[in-house]
């Protein structure tokens, strides 16, 4: 009973470069399709599954644990889960009121996950592969969300987990990702992928990020953000949000959102897939090139952005995808942009990651072009204020202990005294 | 409607010293009991409600946002609502194995609340109550989960907020608090109360923190850690446990939990409380004295430990009563216990705050010492691990990017290769 999965009618991995190709369901094609990709472009496999028989998977209530919807999920481990998924869903007048929206307006807290981020949906599925095809471990070249919520997952499924890291990282993540147990090594930063295809290649890790030139990831992650869709859904009172914003580095959880919704969909559960709304930062926004390019995916220069989570020079065909099908669009968003959304949600007692506001604030652009949403629209926060890089840095005030001191002290911060 | 509140059932409240003391509802006795209290053992006041009419409150599913039990909470502002509560109850067999325990043991996972501890449940409930008299602001004297759960929900009730901290708190914990706008300010530690004492009285600011020398407390702040046993009642199919293992500073939560379940007791829903464990680090084990001496509270010498979010060097009524009606104990834990249970709760997946780890460390000690429990066993975790003191300290290896310096490094660190 070590590893036994729960019943999952996956039957095999579909190119999405021509979705008439398929593949066994094991192993994961971590190197995008054999068939469909070229030297510059690689396209990524989906999973694909029997017809669903249970009309009642959708009948319950979206708690935590995202084996709940194993149907529709690749097989996972069952002594994997920590409670993942089921998070809130925030109803927010105040920032729809900022951002100058007259419906509801949501934000969707995945930092109530269990290592405070959503990757944690997506480690659930490939650490329970990685268990599966009995792989001696894991690496990931993350020393983000991403590397946290592996070692975390590789910690319960007790196998070790490599994280290929630079120096300089957030402070409060290298804790967390030491914390788990994790190997954790920084090298420079161009070195990273290739050390990870040869830990691959000839230690025969099973690799939890990205192996190729523009991105495919692992077959199985995007899944396991399908369950967001899913709560959104039931919470929603079994409908389609008019737009989900969704802060976007390589695409994977624009693109597994957007499957829930069309799965939904073909089950005749909504009537359409809501607009999908990348949010990328623009000094790094690889997806608007690509779309405003008919691109399947494009590279763009690195430049410097303290929304380190969503900065990725090159995108991949998944948020393509996504954004094409749902009539959705992407939005490249100004530092500046960012800064202010992310201000916002505190002061809304939401203290969310930087990159977590990329969804804030591209509503707020969104709006601001004339852009009309007939409907609630949902913002996806991704992950805990503790990862932003300037955790541990600030000083609070200091002041004597005297009463009279200590009121003007107070006087001078701007307290009502 | 911008302070509308939900419809609550509280009709007063009720001295612990001598229930039959009763008080009207508003305004909230923050400095216990007046009528039984003495200069050396303050009681403290409860809320008391009029008897839930309908049943179906508890046929509902344990989601995030307490105000799904407004009829047995004090008056919600309903804007304050960040999705507190509905916390996931995981299963934890590789624990249960550690600790030697042949029931099923779950960890009720309290990080997974909106800023991270379970602090949020008693904030909706008094930054609830400051809005309701009009409180020109809010005061903490605590630097951590409490201060910065208050400075949450502050920001979302746009009042202001003075957190009055001693300086060198937790490094991350002290990025939070400032996140959300309040004013923090830190002074001599033995400053604290009486300049907080000050702010109640010559601002009017509305006190979160304690203000009398045993501890008493808001008297609507335990209340709202009572949905915790109400989601433990429906997350185990309409039962109770056989035990609840809680870290303990003040007993706040300790007396919460136990009031939940004897309320649900007296709705016939359960036919006994579980036994409440207090677990106390042992170099500051106020509530263990107590009991031991027969009395109210205690006041115990001020040791250092690096659980300091339950090292208090007095205790509070409350925790004597809940221990001693649901024929519980305290367990005091020594530093190396509480070190290895959060050493191995990590190793599970779960990197929580140490102080968290403290209930785990105390079920390990109570079985032991020969404890039994008769069925299943939930472990309160209060926090994440970015609230530990150690946040930030840590270094990652470094190594050169060249693949045999690389898997040297590897095997160095004893990773499969």
């Amino acid at each position: 009973m070590q590893n036994a999965e729960t019943a999952s009618l996956a039957i095999g991995q579909r190119s999405l470069g021509d979705p008439r190709i398929r593949y066994p369901l094991w192993p994961p094609l971590s190197n995008g399709c054999p068939e469909t990709s070229t030297p510059e472009v690689q396209y990524p496999l989906e999973v694909e599954y029997s017809p669903l028989a249970d009309a009642g998977l959708f009948e319950q209530p979206p708690l935590p644990g995202i084996e709940h919807w194993a149907p529709l999920l690749p097989p996972l481990a069952e002594r994997l889960g920590l409670g993942e998924g089921g998070t809130p869903l925030v109803d927010s007048p105040q920032l729809a009121d900022w951002v100058g929206f007259d419906g509801p307006l949501f934000i969707k807290d995945e930092s109530r996950n269990p290592t405070w981020s959503h990757k944690d949906r997506l480690n659930r599925c490939t650490v329970s592969a990685a268990l599966h095809v009995d792989a001696p471990g894991v690496v990931a070249a993350s020393p983000g969300n991403q590397g946290s919520s592996a070692a975390a997952y590789c910690a319960a499924a007790d196998l070790p987990c490599l994280i290929i890291a630079t120096s300089g990282g957030p402070p409060a993540v290298e804790s967390q990702l030491l914390a788990y147990g994790a190997t954790v090594v920084a090298v420079a930063r161009e070195a990273r992928w290739p050390l990870m295809r040869r830990v691959v290649a000839e230690l025969g890790f099973h690799p939890v990020t990205n192996l190729t030139e523009t991105h495919t990831g692992h077959p199985f992650g995007a899944e396991g953000y399908k369950t967001i869709a899913y709560e959104l859904f039931l919470q929603l009172g079994k409908r389609a949000p008019a737009a989900v914003f969704v802060p976007t580095g390589y695409g994977e959880l624009l693109f597994g959102i957007w499957k829930g919704f069309s799965e939904l969909q073909a089950l005749h559960a909504v009537d359409r897939v809501p607009a999908m709304i990348a949010c990328e930062p623009e000094v790094r926004a690889p997806l608007t090139k690509a779309l405003a390019e008919s691109l399947p995916a494009a590279s763009v220069p690195a430049a410097p952005t303290d929304a380190y989570s969503i900065a990725c020079t090159v995108s991949g065909y998944r948020g393509v995808v996504a954004v094409r099908d749902s009539h959705g669009t992407a939005i490249p968003l100004s530092n500046q942009g960012l800064a202010e959304a992310h201000a916002r949600m505190r002061q809304a007692g939401l203290w969310h990651e930087l990159s977590s506001a990329a969804s804030l604030a591209g509503l707020r652009r969104a709006l601001a072009s004339g852009m009309h949403f007939p409907g609630p629209v949902v913002c996806i926060s991704t992950a805990s204020g503790f990862k932003n890089v300037d955790v541990g840095r600030e000083k609070i005030v200091e002041s004597p202990s005297d009463w009279p001191s200590f009121r003007r002290t107070l006087k001078q911060l701007g307290l009502p005294t």
